[in-house]
């Protein structure tokens, strides 16, 4: 194991330890929030009794493998805790994310969650959003139109695709990646990219106030 | 045939009869919709040359039933007239719709053509939106919180249901159809509906400036 990823490991197992007995819990999606999936497994193993919703159909499979106890919202109302990654951190704490494909599911979850922790490497946390394009989830209808507004906004967008077809969302949806460059004014920008029809959610996670865990390439974990 | 549903025929053929030799244009889906498309058909055969962009499956099955030649977003950047019905009409032309199903990609066509036609029966065109209860196209997963915010936002929420399970979209939503009152300010509404993770798109079609044509239960159709 390479020196980041002991730490994004660390970083995860940090953020699990956050875990009461009892709690409800989002389960994140991408490769920090694996290792907090993997050390809340061991937890329940131990005897922890906590409920989990997942993030994505692969964070659910790897929880259930795990023993978690997974629920849905058409069980609870509210979650205690949502552990989660990001593709960027300013240092306001405003997260770009989606980066794995899961952006719809995982703002559902983080905006249903009484406290959200940000686990992520250093690499991710920066002075201002915007080196990562920022992911979209859209409507495969009409996708070319949303692609010539985004254009129009002085966006730079990119089909994501997986072996040469569109990648689908585990919500039957397309991503487009859409660099624009620094992001000065996210709350902005996110209600513009909303209010375009087939546009189903952004990749800006704003306003959220998440702890974020950051794991350092030394092997460092830190609570920012 | 009825004296209603004459009139919805009247009024269909009334908007293909704007429909103009070598025009892009956008199918609805409805009832009355469905008697433009049905007279368009005809005027294929008889040699007009048209491409069209459905609105529904049902919209682009009965299309390609008649003949009309299909295309689609990646062909084609704008439409020249879309026709299309709605749920109700307002005094100052905003519109709900959604009542078949197909707001999403109606919206989208609405908004990619030049000009836009609405056909709809006198029951349909209000002093002001409200009683028909406000279509809202939401994802599957966590749709239980949407249900439980629009409570809070005093509406009333129903899923719409067909054969007892969840009615699914044309794009693997679900519907929620959620009674306001009467709607005094749409656009706000509009707006704040769009805010809520999970709501893919609303019912309320906002400034289209559309040319109305109405369908009076005597028989008459009036362009208003």
């Amino acid at each position: 194991m390479d020196t980041i990823t002991q730490a994004k490991k660390a970083a995860g197992e940090k953020a699990a330890s956050l875990v009461q007995p009892g709690m409800l819990v989002g389960l994140g999606t991408g490769s920090t929030a694996y290792w907090a999936i993997e050390r809340l497994g061991a937890m329940v193993k131990e005897g922890l009794h906590i409920q989990a919703v997942a993030t994505s159909v692969a964070s659910e499979k790897q929880a259930r493998e795990l023993g978690i106890p997974i629920t849905s919202f058409s069980e609870i109302q509210q979650l205690d805790i949502d552990i989660d990654g990001a593709d960027e951190i300013s240092e306001d704490f405003q997260l770009i994310k989606g980066g794995g494909g899961s952006l719809l599911r995982e703002k559902i979850v983080a905006l249903a969650s009484r406290r959200r922790v940000i686990v992520a490497d250093e690499r991710k946390y920066v002075k201002t959003l915007g080196k990562f394009p920022l992911p979209l989830e859209i409507v495969p209808f009409g996708w070319e139109l949303v692609f010539k507004t985004l254009q129009s906004l002085k966006g730079v967008p990119t089909l994501r695709t997986r072996e040469d077809k569109p990648y689908i969302t585990d919500n039957s949806n397309y991503i487009i990646d859409c660099a624009f460059g620094t992001i000065q004014n996210p709350e902005q920008l996110h209600q513009q990219l909303k209010a375009i029809p087939g546009i189903v959610e952004t990749g800006l996670f704003i306003n959220l106030k998440p702890t974020v865990i950051i794991a350092y390439e030394n092997g460092d974990v830190k609570v920012v």
